[in-house]
């Protein structure tokens, strides 16, 4: 990564401020922009990370102090100031930019009409003003953008998930069979995924006429809050969700089993979802950025995340380390009672990525949480190798 | 269409006024909301419709004059002013909402970022800002949409374009081969109808979340000029686009022909498209609105078009009516150079739509147009019958 030049978009975000600490750390120039819209919606909805997490100006001094590296930050809004973006991307080169910036709660999107509203504006007009500001400025950047496995839809999943891309046959004009291989025909299940849906085709547009490098990463939900870059000074800290809205399941059990209190499987629990590690991302996106498709290629679809487990299963998990009871309640999600899961990570397992499960990480991480929460003991000593 | 109340978004368009004219005319109670953005892209073009048309205030008011019927209008953004279009739904139940509203050439979503930018943030924010404030409101309207056929492309027609869904095989999970039915899977060729392809999806969306009755009407290329409703005053003409923007080739090949200049065919002129005449679509509109699909039923999509002809066979036919010479030109857009274009429509056949030619309408279309345009006669004679 050395020599690269790296624009993170969201880089204030979950997953796009230990993006930026683990590119910069690897000795890429780091450029972050963000509009602050993920705090925003925090005050919004009376809520916050957990955990304090310094702003954006201060996270990025202390980066400074502790590493010698400086990552450079703006307070700029994509969907609403286009020509600030342009003038960033004419001004400098960026080797490859990784685009978070967009609101990424299903349960945000389909709250309200002013939640649905606000997830198409913003996250449509911020991916679609990127491109035309990659093409009007001439930039021959790798883009890296954070889809969603939930693009696919979980109500269809008598299909392997492929990579993206779904070989299909149908009748021909002549009533001949064709063969074609087309984007995978998702249902998402929310206004969320179906924004990342339509990015997704916005960026087959984009990439077919003007040979732009994509790279769409289509990710499980991300569980873990502290990596080796944030973990280096306390005003690194990541944030940690908790709220009904933007915290994950991973979180909540995690919570429940530190507060002693029953771990709330929705409905049957028989939803199955894919699941990655915050240190397995930072490697898969490292490796997206190291490898990029030629101009002129069809978009990279990558699947990415580390293992595939129902959510009942992942509360016998918790369970079994933390000796918590698991109470069932009704489902408070549109989603389907229950799913099969199979997908295709083809391309990281060839790029050699070892996944980490819930089984190697789960003890760790309920060990470490309580001392971020400024708790002195977590209520059960975390022993998977005990319980599991 | 009597104790019909109809909203019209975008009714001060080129499709949208006649339509308003054809419901009012029918007995249906016709609300129209228009931004007037088709007049101000006319003014920073430096173009104008080549008859001259009244504002919508003296529209209405001519319309009230001719027909004792009243047409409400108010001035609206659907992309900005969602409060408005919410209010509206609150306090008027409509049966039917028409929507019109997005910006409509292909070419001009392709001109410039300005163009693609416009081009995606309003026409899918007022898509998406109907749709939010329908469910919003607990509105049980048909919305019908104008699509367009270019959302399929017509780099893949390979396959008979059916009504909107594709029959498909594909390889289950278990090896077992799968039969689904799809969205088509379209590849449109500019961002214009990359916003229809990006509609559809919404709309799939919000019919199978929230039940909607929604109609997506994907149409060919719309000529022809006047209605029976817009030929009973002069202050009721609707608008002729001449520009190379705007204008369709149709409008050029007849406006060519009537100023003696050369018809200039695009390229091979091989490509293949489908038209509907102005009369036809309104006939089509019509039983869409007296037509719907039911609650939960998903997304109605119906091909709207008379004919399938390709532009070097347009052309032909011009010439043989008027004589005009045919010129090949360098072509400017971005388009497959030849196409064959196969498409379903047995819902309108069913319904009985008797579509109408070229070769029935052209000679009265070209006889019209030097009357419209204030000259006193064509260059030629249009004389379909003798030269056909």
């Amino acid at each position: 990564m050395k020599k690269h030049s790296v624009l993170i978009l969201g880089g204030d975000g979950f997953c796009g401020w230990p993006t930026a600490l683990r590119f910069s750390s690897l000795g890429a120039a780091v450029t972050v922009l963000d509009n602050g819209a993920r705090r925003s919606i925090d005050a919004a909805l009376g809520t916050q990370s957990l955990v304090p997490i310094r702003n954006l100006h201060d996270r990025v001094e202390e980066w400074a102090d502790v590493s010698g590296r400086r990552i450079l930050h703006r307070h700029v809004d994509l969907a609403e100031d286009y020509p600030a973006l342009a003038e960033l991307l004419r001004s400098t080169h960026f080797d490859t930019v990784l685009h978070f910036a967009e609101q990424r709660s299903a349960p945000y999107s389909m709250l309200s009409t002013g939640g649905a509203r606000y997830s198409v504006d913003n996250n449509i007009r911020a991916t679609h003003n990127l491109l035309a500001a990659l093409v009007e400025t001439g930039s021959d950047a790798h883009l890296i953008h954070m889809g969603s496995i939930g693009v696919y839809g979980y109500a269809t999943t008598d299909l392997l998930l492929p990579e993206g891309y779904l070989k299909i046959r149908a009748q021909g004009a002549d009533q001949r069979e064709i063969e074609k291989e087309i984007l995978y025909p998702g249902q998402p299940e929310s206004i969320y995924h179906m924004t990342k849906m339509l990015d997704q085709h916005l960026f087959a547009f984009y990439a077919h006429h003007y040979g732009m490098r994509i790279t769409d990463l289509h990710q499980g939900v991300v569980w873990g809050t502290q990596t080796t870059e944030t973990r280096r000074a306390p005003g690194l800290t990541n944030r940690f969700d908790h709220d009904p809205v933007f915290g994950t399941v991973v979180n909540r059990f995690m919570l429940q089993a530190i507060e002693g209190k029953p771990l709330s499987v929705y409905g049957s629990g028989k939803q199955t979802r894919a699941f990655i590690h915050i240190e397995d991302m930072l490697t898969c996106l490292t490796l997206a950025a190291e490898t990029a498709p030629a101009r002129r290629e069809k978009v990279r679809i990558l699947n990415q995340f580390s293992e595939i487990c129902s959510i009942a299963n992942l509360a016998a998990l918790v369970s079994r380390v933390t000796g918590a009871p698991i109470s069932h309640v009704d489902n408070p999600r549109q989603e389907p009672a229950e799913n099969e899961l199979d997908v295709d990570r083809t391309t990281y397992r060839t790029l050699g990525v070892k996944p980490r499960r819930f089984t190697d990480l789960l003890g760790a991480e309920l060990a470490d949480l309580p001392g971020l929460l400024g708790r002195s003991d977590p209520p059960c000593a975390p022993d998977l190798e005990r319980s599991a």
